[in-house]
């Protein structure tokens, strides 16, 4: 695995370019990518290119030995560029157009400005295409950052009308479809139809379902149409973008399809401040990020590319600025990122950012220097980090183990219509997933669409729109395999199936929800060791049940190796649930400390400390020789070690 | 009492309507509601009618014996129509126009949508109006759901200033009435008044409440309009349309008197969820709604039309969609609130919905069938209440008891000026008549301007402008009457009276509100066995309290038979007045549990149990003879018995 | 000290006027603000100028003996001048123009009000600029209620970019100055600058700090504009402006510049209720206010005109209704107040309002009458507190003591980046200030370019932007000073110094922040008998530190007289540091319980006892006579005594 940050020529004196890059060598950097907010700098007014600036820092940066990765800069349009076509920024849901002065100002769908970024990304391809220090490129940056996947401009409702007429040739088809019947919400032609914001009350929700669907495809198309333009000049490199973390607005599987590295931003910090965790977690992992944050990514962004080829494009070096609250990271928690990247199996980890900018929104940010150019802490965690990598060396793949199935699309379809304020689709997958990283299994967290056969067991945390390949796959496999809530409850129009659910699912297991229901906090239907939460059903069928609630009602269900969880997963329950169908997987199970996670890459086991106290790992040692660290790991400690 | 349900016969193929129609009667329904939100089936395009579908429906429906209540879709405006007159929308508080993709996209007070409703009920009326199959129509559906009372629109503004001009006649009148010098918000004509939203700071009450009244009348003309179509053409039908829960946005006493039958739409579990109810009542009522919900809207609705006629025109029969949760009612609940709808006099309960739809915005609204055409728990249930009420056959009317007072004005003038955030009307008087309630009394909620001769007892939560009117009518009552707090406070204009409050109540009662508070929670005025919230006043009198805070200030004072209640009402002390009053009225209470509630029609007691246990009726029963249940009521259960 | 109170003949029968002026008199009141919400009846109409009714109304007052401070009306212009040019009202960081019909709908950058302004005033001017009535004038009223001081207008981005060409001269300063490189921000002229509001992210906080800067500065020139009319037509006469509390938008210092008195508003118990204070607090001090809101309020505004002259203009009589709860004071609050603006060197405390309105936005706020005339308990004591100062009598002026530097701008810049949502510059500033209070300090708050010289210990609690000319001031004082967090940690552009923070301090203290945090509630760094909460620095230096945490990190240092604080303060610990500082300073603490206060005035010590229960002070009266109250100070009761 490479190291490398994230550098900003622009921002600082020429002067300072060469001993910058040779400081990054010295760390144990290789890659550095560049060039991804400089618009302004590289075309100041419309048409005047200024490349020079970018030709002396590509060449220092390459002549240091850093191989470098050059961003298009069409994230930060410039104000003329913006000026020149004011209707080119995204509105929001309210209807405001959501101005210049920061970035990501631009609509997925305006047309002028796609021509607009085809015309910078051929430019720039033009020129630095075939320059020997490149060896990839990242498009813009962090698609759909602050909201702006989904945009209501006029461009936006425009693109929407072309896609439906694409999708369902006639508009009686969407009526149809949609069930416009319902409130007369019926169109006479395409040109009727609006995005689906500031409705009086809900609008319907298969209309915002296709909008999403829309929104996202919009980005897939964005993104091939830089993708083309530098596979054509630029051949041999790789394409890459950074997604960004517990962010689902559009299709990662889509544009991964057409990337050949995905990377992401991993910030564990501010992700557990910002999302949904419980203020004890908050308070509990408040310098370290929760255990299965970043792993939960690294499992979820390798699957998101063809190869399985992926990179942490940013890692967080230090404080950053823009959760509630910025605490420091633990001392050890910046190389311990960086190697549990490594052990799931990352090509890549480039931290954010080279150096502190003393200026502008990002001022507070730490970067691996502080602003005065004196080694930050995170930086002396990265050269450490950097040895470790180079005494751990190349390590092989992983044997298939869990598969984990994940639809961008669900998200969509549940935050269309939750029938419950708690039910989270990314919430319920994390659950999950957090229950068999517990369990000490390695997870690939795979699109509903790939193969299955090499796995040994399969968890679908819920799959509303079940598509019959999907259902024929399944049928194939003979391993556990286990069904979460409200799967197969939606057709793929976003009606209740004829034969209610779990719909198609109902060919590998007879059984049917009858009725749904969403509960409060603190409502709770209790089972023996455990409570249901938040989200129950009521199955009818001829099974019985492998697990009850108080009340009699049935909640795990079993037909041959396909199970289904007719509630949202309690943890002990569904720990259990895993544990089991691993048994029968004959995949090795542990019982890992709340604080501990493990993963195996080849033949290396890595363990990692995210508690404050000491760990120890004897246990689980089981004869391995320790290639790092000690069997007594320290708090944001790692150990790795062989078994033979 | 009759059943029905609401029907949606564009819904579903044609082929199953003849089935349909014969299932409902089989289930014990007679009545059944269609067609109001059909508009785009019925109009596809402007001008071009196509009614053969509705005949078909209204015929194959008529045959099956069931009794036709038929929807003018007045709601529901296609997308062709908005299209054609952008403008007809309603404007948010915020100025955004609140835009088509839902339902009740329209501005009450534009003058082309008007005509545009004039014109279809009009077509309507002429096709269905001497049809024999129907019995009686709804106008419209649900006035003012989702926040549609009070628009911004262009509109409204200019049907403003007609209604100003019309109730000032000169704007200098407007000008004192208000007190337009105070900030010098003087107008020199009516043109120059706008409607009271996005002003710097909070605008004037007064103009605030006449914007409430004009928008309120603005719903009785619309209303008003289609019924004097509706009754040229259609002649001995009834007129009816369906009110809501917990909602005062306009003033159903004058909706009301141009109606034969005032409905309104029973959501006990929705309405528990999304209102201000305790998270403990949350949880205690979670699967029944608090037991006072239904019957607080029967006896208000019973009160909205001359005749004293209403029925429940939507019944929740299972889960719904749109509350923040949605947990299914416990088993019985569906019968109960049926029962208890006759208990209280209804002539109709009609459950929404016949079969659940499986598309668009409601598909996880439960209906009586499921949408695989399977009866659901709630079309048991209804099947069991027709038994019931075929057993308990036709029941008498009841002797005037309690009349509670209730004004809409009360409530806009309240939320225009609070002054403590904890003061809410509507909860007030929810407090008042659940206290009444719980001591198994009847209570009649009625408008401030009804004859009370025949009431044994009177209780006015608060009613803020006391006209000299009812101030005569109770002077020559001679039953206990207690008036709560902030009654008499200001002037028809939203002045304090010169004489301060109570105002003209100083007639009846010899006493003056010096000062008033409102308290933070948290604050209390501790009394003998309760302690004192959210507001209190320091009274001046010469009369002698009857309760005192430990202050020393009187809370409770009375001269004659007449009462008033200086605070807000402490759950035991207001408990403990009524009882009293009751007590000098020669009413008989009873201390029921908290669970538990009662009702007398006609010679039939009637005992519902809203709680989770057994609940034992023997001491209630009297040596009655008991006709439905038993004496030890299971959860969800109900008895009635006979006295001799 | 002088009382007076706030009256509006306008609102009043003209024949009560005389009678009022009697008993404003009779209450112990010699002067009485009037016009300044009366446009509308000045000028009915454009031009058209009523004068008569404001002639008699000044002439009665006067008669009766009063001293008159005279509004100017342009918080109030009328809907006719509004309709004249409908874009001079101010827009919100949302867009919406914010409309007629409540007050201040203007916004300070329109060139076309101002010429209104400019007209108004000038006439008022002419017509009683010589008026020996008239002693004095309040320009406009509340500078900035209700959100009125940044305005998103186009009249307001006309004026942003002026205010931009003055500063910078040139664009590629200000891109410099602000760092625009970053996210390609760079303008090429500034006519390409927009306000920074509903930008996708967060503006860069440079082009905020700028807008706030600005938008300050625009108050300045808006409120010269009148005074330089009025100085001209009305010499000898006291220029003064009404400022409000907790209210930071604009610079008061600068403001204050061309005024001759500083006044304000001081309503205690809105304020407790409507800021940042604990429930704890709120319930506590529900009906005093928190004891030292107004003395916070005292010796911040007795800082902002040149010769610390300093008024209540508004003062609290009774119940408001304004604040989310209205609760009355306790009895004896009013005259405690007043009392207290004594002690901290008020020239004059006007009570708001003389007569209780019945009319309009404001009729639940009390007035020293009640609406039907009977003098209300804020009446009774007014009346009371007359007679405590003229039995005081004329006291002298206070040796300066602690000093307690505060920045406008450095509350716009924490507000424009707290990095932590929890760091408050205003509640940091309050609890310091709070701390030395508890001690029984007398303390001035005054700006940081202020002469220090006759100070005994100074107090920063923090100051991010510092100037190279206070660190010269400081340099040559020898006595106690102590910086808190976050001081120097910016430069005048908004950047962190090349150096870090704390900048240019480090010429006084020889140490760097290398790191900072902010700290969810709940995290906290443990000390000795303290726990540090919200913001923590981690320093470097060869200082050993006076107080550490219990992870090694200091937080307390000091260099010879100089000391800094690298956290939020402990309130155990900040109180520990001042106290060693004014003991260091040679001047006495008091050790106070946590309700009372005390304040020295020349000679005069004086005690307010803000609690519900009796405190004694025999112990603080050290031998001096009592010449008010006892020594048993009873709740809501003020001693005064002098110390031989
Ligand atoms: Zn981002
Ligand atoms: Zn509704
Ligand atoms: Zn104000």
């Amino acid at each position: 695995m490479k190291l490398g940050c994230c550098y900003y020529p622009e921002h600082w004196p020429e002067d300072i370019w060469a001993e910058d890059a040779k400081r990054m060598v010295e760390m144990g950097l290789s890659q550095v990518r560049i060039g991804e907010f400089a618009w302004s700098r590289l075309e100041p007014t419309a048409g005047q290119y200024e490349w020079e600036w970018l030709d002396r820092a590509i060449k220092t940066l390459g002549d240091a030995g850093l191989e470098i990765i050059l961003g298009t800069p069409t994230a930060t349009p410039p104000k003329w560029l913006v000026d020149s076509m004011p209707d080119m920024v995204a509105v929001d849901e309210q209807g405001r157009p959501r101005k210049f002065g920061s970035r990501r100002h631009y609509c997925f769908s305006h047309q002028g400005y796609r021509e607009q970024c085809a015309r910078i990304v051929e430019a720039m391809a033009q020129r630095y295409g075939e320059n020997p220090a490149i060896v990839a490129w990242q498009t813009d940056n962090e698609y759909g950052c602050h909201d702006t996947i989904v945009s209501y401009s006029e461009a936006a409702k425009m693109g929407f009308r072309r896609w439906l007429s694409d999708k369902y040739d006639h508009v009686d088809a969407l009526n149809s479809a949609w069930g416009n019947v319902f409130w007369s919400m019926e169109y006479r032609s395409f040109d009727e139809v609006e995005p689906p914001n500031l409705t009086v009350t809900e609008p319907n929700p298969a209309h915002v379902l296709d909008y999403r669907r829309f929104a996202s495809d919009e980005v897939v198309t964005f993104n091939k149409l830089q993708v083309d333009i530098l596979r054509a000049r630029s051949p041999g490199r790789d394409m890459i973008h950074n997604y960004m973390g517990f962010f689902t607005e559009f299709d990662h599987h889509d544009v991964g399809r057409d990337l050949d590295v995905a990377s992401w931003d991993s910030y564990p910090l501010g992700f557990l401040e910002q999302f949904w965790f419980s203020d004890e977690e908050k308070l509990r992992y408040t310098r370290q990020g929760h255990p299965d944050i970043a792993a939960f990514h690294h499992d979820l962004y390798r699957g998101c590319c063809a190869g399985g080829r992926w990179s942490v494009m940013e890692q967080q070096p230090g404080p950053v600025n823009w959760a509630r609250y910025n605490p420091a990271p633990l001392d050890g928690m910046v190389r311990l990122w960086t190697l549990e990247a490594m052990a799931h199996g990352a090509e890549l980890v480039s931290y954010f950012r080279w150096r502190q900018a003393p200026f502008a929104q990002e001022q507070m940010h730490a970067g691996l220097l502080r602003p005065d150019s004196a080694v930050a802490p995170g930086g002396h965690e990265a050269a450490l980090a950097a040895a470790d990598i180079e005494k751990l060396g190349q390590i092989g793949e992983t044997a298939k183990s869990v598969a984990l199935l994940f639809s961008y699309e669900a998200a969509w379809l549940f935050e269309a219509q939750p029938q419950g304020q708690s039910f989270r689709y990314l919430e319920l997958v994390f659950e999950m997933y957090s229950a068999l990283r517990q369990l000490g299994l390695n997870v690939d967290i795979v699109a509903p669409d790939v193969a299955l056969d090499d796995y040994k067991m399969v968890v679908v945390p819920s799959l509303p729109i079940l598509s019959p390949s999907l259902v024929e796959r399944i049928a194939k496999l003979d391993v556990p395999v286990l069904f979460g809530p409200r799967t197969g409850s939606k057709t793929a129009d976003f009606a209740i199936p004829a034969d209610l659910a779990p719909g198609p699912l109902q060919q590998l297991i007879p059984l049917k929800v009858a009725r749904v229901e969403s509960l409060r906090p603190g409502m709770t239907e209790k089972g023996s060791d455990y409570e249901v939460t938040r989200w129950i059903e009521t199955v009818e069928t001829g099974l019985s049940a492998d697990e009850m609630v108080d009340d009699g009602r049935g909640i795990i269900f079993s037909s041959g190796p396909v199970g289904y969880l007719a509630s949202w997963p309690p943890a002990p329950l569904i720990k259990r649930v895993f544990a089991a169908m691993a048994k029968e997987a004959e995949i090795a199970t542990l019982d890992l400390p709340r604080d501990l996670r493990v993963r195996q890459l080849g033949h290396v086991h890595f363990a990692f400390n995210y508690g404050t106290g000491d760990c120890d790992i004897t246990d689980h040692l089981q004869g391995g020789e320790l290639i790092l660290g000690e069997a007594l790991i320290k708090p944001a400690g790692v150990a790795a070690w062989t078994v033979a």
